[in-house]
Parts: C-alpha cells; structure tokens; sequence
C-alpha cells in the first residue's frame, strides 16, 4: 500500500499538437508537484512537452502509442508503472482528453469514421480507465481529499446533445458520459472520484486560432482558454470527500448556449 | 417515385428468440397490412416467425444476418429491396430493435464485451439507419401522416443512466440514444421520422419468464407487454406531421423509478 | 367502488378561445364516448364549447372558475362531482391544460407577472391534481387499460429549458413537470398513470392563426395541431398498464431543435 | 462605474441556524477579503453570524428580513446597498441560499405549503436575482474573472428529479434551476455569471447532526460539510471568463445515486 509520501502522478492521455487541455492540464500539474505521464498517438508530441515541462522545473515522462487500442493503452500503463514504480510513486490523478470528432452530414458518414469514433471516444476510454482503476485502488486515501485517486474525462455540447452534424461525435461523447457516470456511481464508495466535463464551446487551440484569426483569439469572452479547463481539473482534483462533482459545465461568458 | 398505392413494408431487426419487443412489432404491422422483411442473427428464428405471421394471413420474409456488421446489414437490406421492389413496394418503416446487454461490474468486463457492446447498440445502427433513410428518400409523403418514413429505436433505463453495472450496456444504448436525436433533427426536415422509446423497466420475454416465474408473468402492473411496446411503435407511425415524438418512455404502472 | 359500467367522465382545464389544445381534448374525448367537465376562466368558454360538444352529440357540461386558486378549483370539481354523481359517472381522465406564459427581458419581468406563472402553473396544477387524484381513488381499475384514471400535463419547451426571455414561464413550466414526475412515481403503484407532454412548438390556435398568417397555417410541418395533440392524449389514455409512458414530446416535423 | 479598488461585497440571503452553507459560504468569503452583508429571517441570526465574522477579523453587517417577499428583498437590498455604498464597495457575489422544504405524500400537502414552496424557492429568488443583476451591472469588469458579478443559486436533488414525497419541494427547485438557466444565458453576454449547484446528499447542520448522530457526522465520505459547498462557490467565482461554469454537482464520496 503506498504511503502519503509517495511522490504523485498524472497519467493523461491525448495531447492534440501540445496546444491544448491535456497539454495546459500536464503543465498545471507539473507545477503542482506531480510527475506527469504523456500518452499519446505519435512520438513527437509527447517528447516535445515532456522536455517543455521538464525545462520548466517539472517532472514528465512520454509514453507515445500506436493507437488507442486497448492492448496499446494497458502497454503505455504498464511502462508508466515500471517508469514510476510503487511504492515511491502513487499514480493519483488520471485524465482521459483523447477524443475524435467528425462533423457531416449523416449520409457522408463513413463506417470507419463510426468505428473511429467509438473506439477512440468510448473503447479507449474503457481501456484507460481499467489501469486507472487498477492503478488507484492499490493506493490508500490521500487526508487532504480523501481520493485514492481521481480521473477525469473530458466531454463536450455533443455529451448531451445529438445534433445535424454530429451524429458519430455524439453517439461517442454520450457513450462516454455513460462510462463516466457508471464509473463514478461504482467507486465512489471506493473513494476513487471520477468527473466528467461539459466543454460547451470553442477552445482555444493552435487549429482554432489559425481557423478564426486573432480577434477571436483576444476575445477571452467567446472561446475556452486551455489553461482554464485544467483549473477546473485541478478544482476537482482537490475537491474532499465530503462534496465531489461528477459533472462540471465549462463556457465562455459570450456563449449562446 | 413511390406512390401512394404501393404496400408498404416494416423491417425490423433484432428479434431474440421471437417472444419479444420485435417480433411483437413484426406480427402487430402486420396485422395493420405491412409486409414485414425480418433481420436477425440466426436462420432459424427468422424463417419461423415468418411461417407463423404467413399462416396467420400477414405477410413477411426473412432475411438472416451473419452478423450486425455495416457489410451484413448492408447485404440484408439489398436483398430486401429485391424482394420488395419498387414502385410495388415502399419501405415505410424500419425497426431498429438489436442490442446487447452486460451487467458485470466494470472490471470484470473485458474488451469484447465493450466492443460487442458498442458494434451491435452503435455501430450496427448506424448501418441500419443508413439504409433506411436511403429506402425512406425514395418515397413520397404519405397522406395520412406526412412522412416519408419512420425509423424506431428501442432504448432503454440505460439510455438515461450510467449504473454500477451497466457501463458497457450504458455506454452502447446512450450514443444509439445520440444517434436517434441526430437523425430526427437533421431527416425531420425531409419528413422522415425518427424516434426514440425508453423502455424503463423488465419485458415479458420467455427468458425473463422462466427466470422470474408465473406470478411475475401474470402480474401485468409489473413487467412490460411486448405487444404494448409495438402499440407504442404503431402509434408512433401514425402520428402526422404536425405533432411528431422523438422520445417517449414506457415503464409498467407500478415500477419504482 | 364504482363499476366499468359507469359513463366515463373527463375534467379538462384550461380552454384558451377554444381554438387550443384543452377544447381539441374536449372535443375527441367526448366522441369516444366520454361526458367533459369542462374548467375555465370565463363562462363564455365553457358555455360555448359545451354547447357544441353537445350540439355534434356528444356530452359536456361547463363549470366556469374565476381564478384558478385551489379554492376555485375545488368549488369546480364539487360542482362537477354533483353534476356527474358515483356511481352512474366515474371520473376517469383529467387534462390540466392551463398555463401562463410571459415572454420578457428578465428585468421587465413584474413580481406579479412571477407570481401569476407560479400560481397558474404550478399552484393551480397542485389543486387540481388533488381532486384528479382524490376522485381516481374512487375508482376501480378498468380493465382496458388498467388504470383508475389518468391525469395529463400540458407541458412545453420551457419544461426543459430556461431561455433569456423564458425565466418566469420556464420556472412555472420547470415546477409543473417536477410535479407531474413526483405524482406519476407515487401514484402509478395504486394505477393512476399521471403523463406530461413537452410541445415544443407553435400550436396552431385562433392568435397564432392570426400573427402568423395562412401560409403558416396552411404548412402542417411547422405547427403543431391541437387535433393531433388531443391523439396523443388520447393514446396515453388508453395505454395499458404494462406499458405507461409518463413522458413524451411533440413537435412539427421540420421544427428546428 | 465602480472602480477596480472598491472593496468586494457578497450578499448571502438563507442562513438557517448558521450551521450550513450560507453561513459557510459566507466565512469563507470575509476571509477571502469581502464584506458580508447577511440577508436571513430572524434577527438573532444574522446578528450572531455578523459579530462571528468581525471577531474574526472579517467584515459583515446583518439585514434581516420580515418574510423573503419581493419587497421585503428589495429593502433588504436598499439597505445593504446604502451600508455599502458605491463607489467605495461593489457588491461582486450574491448567493441565494434560501430553501424551503417539505417531504410528504402528495395528499397531506396543504395549498400553504405549496405557496410557501413557490414563494421561498422561486419568487424570492427572483426578486433577489433582480437586485443582485441590478447591481452587478453597475460594476466594471474584473480583471481576474472577467466577471461584473457572480450570482449563486443552491439546488438540490430535488432540482432534478420529482421523486415521490417531494412533489412540492422538487417544484421549487425546479423553477428555481430554470430561473438560474434563464439568467445564465441573458446576462453571461454582460459578463455576469451565474452558477447553480446540486447539492445531492445531507448536509452536515446542527439538525442533521442531532438526527443522525456522531457517526454520520464524524463520516466524511457520507454527508456534505458546508464548507466544502463554500469552497466551491470560491471556485466558481475565481472561473475566469473564458469558462464558467452554470452547474455542478456535489455529493459526498460514498453516496449512492
């Protein structure tokens, strides 16, 4: 069983080009103190911010994957553990940001953008949560929050709402709003806290920006910042026993929603 | 064009042993003058429910699937509208009743089952629905109701809620739910109808008949009628234009919710 | 106890100009058979549409209210249950079709206009409810259907939702549809089935007619007919007991949501 | 225009006997920096709280009210607003803490209790939103949060779901989360923010206290403390603009839902 003196760790999975929430959620964390796991698709990616992360005072490591299959995602868990092993690491915090979106019309939609969708956005998610779980219950409670560990999910409008265009998307984000709120209900009693966002608008990214200029990119009032998801992934982080969120909605003040 | 004259067929697919939800639609269309085309895994179940609605003076055809595969659905809808020509025949509605269900704690299920999960709830629909709203496009407004077609999908208390053992199970019936909400908005439009039934509660199937016993099986405030449910799927088809439902829930008079 | 032969009666409120939803109830329920109590503001209303329920043969007797206080409502269901004494009538369906709407900037929004939502919406529908629900008691199960009596809510988009211009009718409408779910779990174990209906759309009434022009009128997929509503209605009514339905929504086929 | 200087006022209005989390959130608030002005029925309480948070070394001034009417909200608001006059102060955060609950069978519950559901839950509600909006548009925007003010309502698990003794509460704070939807999408455009929580779970208080004894109370994985519902009211008014949140759950970490 670990100890409270264990040094803490994020596993985060889906880094996107290094511009966005999973990104700014390893950085926040690594300024917090944890040692920072890096899953993702591609190897550039997670070399090129774990030694942005490690050049700025904090600790990461990247483990890059094939896909997000889960035979991959249960291997990068595995290096993960043997890279910090137990009982000098604890892995306490754990977000899954993968995600595949496709936005058409229901008739272009292709089979393999369906199978995409389900398995990046659910059967990942899956995958990933099972070596979270694992990873968590071999903790004991942490006093200040009462968690064994936590793992969050990111979610998006189409978590709640099937619309024209996003038919695939949807169908993926609600069923990972299904395993999340399963996941919470089971372990909860178990002391392992599991959220979901609602990320409910435009955020900021690299694609973004380039795609709507710099106006929009000023305007903190209509598009997510980055940074400020992981605060609230933080928010959660340190949120006691006593009064846990499964489920946070997150948008810009402008927001028609 | 189809006209108005052409007789007009049901398919339906997901008929588990033919005692239950889509067997009980197939034999209820029917009745009201449908032919019904029949898709399932498994030639036996397909081929005696036809014999059964054929003696009884319906008309139906089977059309069994080696799997829910996009490719095998694919096949069985082809084969369908050779057997259901045009102008003679108009496909009218579609049926989309397959699904899987696990109940397991979360980390007993293994990766087969999330993926037979998400294949059979999501995956399979999205082909199914596919090919009927290519069949309903074909078709003109119908008078009486003002659609093209009509496509149902039985969801379940799963379609709503992630629980402690129906992670896999919720994360398939939440994105066909996402589907179904997708589709009724972005086919309304064209007058294809698209609706969504949460079955909150145990059906009177042989399987839950025989684990749960005669009392249960007579007590009707308690389990849902699969005739009750096509009643549902009826008045949905009836409904016109003016006043369409994506979502309505059935439960028996005395269940706790 | 009453008997199944006994003439079934339906108690409707809320009756607008009698061009609306509450008046189309009246008017199907009284051809398959039922006598309609008919509640309103305005004795105008309810002597109108009573005469000419009874002049195309059917049954119907009005029972005006000055307000919908539960003293009023009260008085209106004593006066109906003298009308429609046990056992040779039996209350079986009530229809709580009134409903305040105030569309404004919130801060336009007088205390009184929240008040008249809360008390027309809400209050008016817990008076109402009692005597629906106390007069069902009365009751046997009929066989059809299995139910006591059914008691439906006139719901709408603001049911779901608050909008910018919707606080107070949204508010009323919230509360309504909390009400119609808490009697609908507390009520259907003794088989009165309570049902809630969200229109989420124009209906076509006499103003709407008038603001919105024939060519409006003349597009049966974008309003809602209260005929169509009334079916619906008419559906739940007789739904049996092993399949209710507490919710469902309605809308035009091409409506935008 | 006030000035970025002003020393921040919140409003807190619901203080029960000061054990729960009106009188959290306001401690935690005077030590974050604010004054206090304390809104509750009963002069005794508002009283003992305000010289609580002085002899602590925080600010706070008492405003009792005779009844939470319209009226008697706005006085209490002319009050606090000449108490802390701009542009000295700028009255930043208002909570509406105020409830009203009632758990019985849906026939025991008097047209009174109704009233004072809706008159507590909701119209008092609004007419503190009023005075809190009214403010809150007074102000310049703050740098840190991008905010004008934050309004925060209290909800419950009642907020959702109508269950079947609460009919009369569950519609109170369904109105009241349709009214703090509404506001949330009128007023974020003028950076105004305003969150809505559901507290799904007991609260630790005296009287839950004395009901359920040392145990529960000294189990923090089974009820909520109030000041972790204050915590996250701190959050929610540090959310910088480009993303708020409306609603977020809490519950203790062993609670079943």
């Amino acid at each position: 069983m670990a100890t409270q003196a264990a040094k803490r760790v994020l596993v985060v999975a889906g880094l996107g080009n290094g511009s966005g929430t999973g990104a700014a959620t390893a950085r926040l964390f690594a300024k917090k103190g944890f040692n920072v796991a890096l899953i993702a698709r591609g190897k550039d990616i997670v070399d090129k911010l774990s030694e942005e992360i490690k050049s700025s005072g904090g600790q990461a490591a990247p483990f890059a994957v094939e896909s997000y299959s889960a035979q991959h995602i249960a291997s990068a868990w595995g290096a993960i553990r043997n890279h910090y092993p137990s009982p000098e690491y604890n892995i306490r915090a754990a977000v899954f940001n993968a995600g595949y979106g496709v936005w058409k019309p229901f008739l272009d939609i292709t089979p393999e953008e369906v199978q995409t969708s389900l398995q990046t956005n659910i059967a990942s998610a899956f995958a990933f949560s099972r070596e979270a779980i694992l990873s968590f219950k071999e903790n004991d409670i942490e006093e200040a929050n009462g968690k064994r560990g936590i793992l969050i999910f990111t979610g998006a409008t189409a978590s709640l709402r099937g619309n024209v265009v996003t038919s695939a998307f949807a169908a993926g984000k609600h069923g990972l709003r299904a395993l999340s709120q399963s996941l919470a209900k089971e372990f909860g009693k178990q002391n392992i806290h599991v959220a979901h966002s609602i990320i409910d608008g435009g955020i900021l990214v690299d694609r973004s920006r380039a795609q709507k200029g710099p106006e929009w990119e000023a305007n903190e009032d209509v598009r997510l910042s980055p940074d400020s998801i992981a605060n609230s992934y933080w928010y959660l982080t340190s949120q006691d026993r006593s009064a846990w969120t499964w489920e946070l909605d997150l948008r810009p003040a402008h927001e028609k929603w």
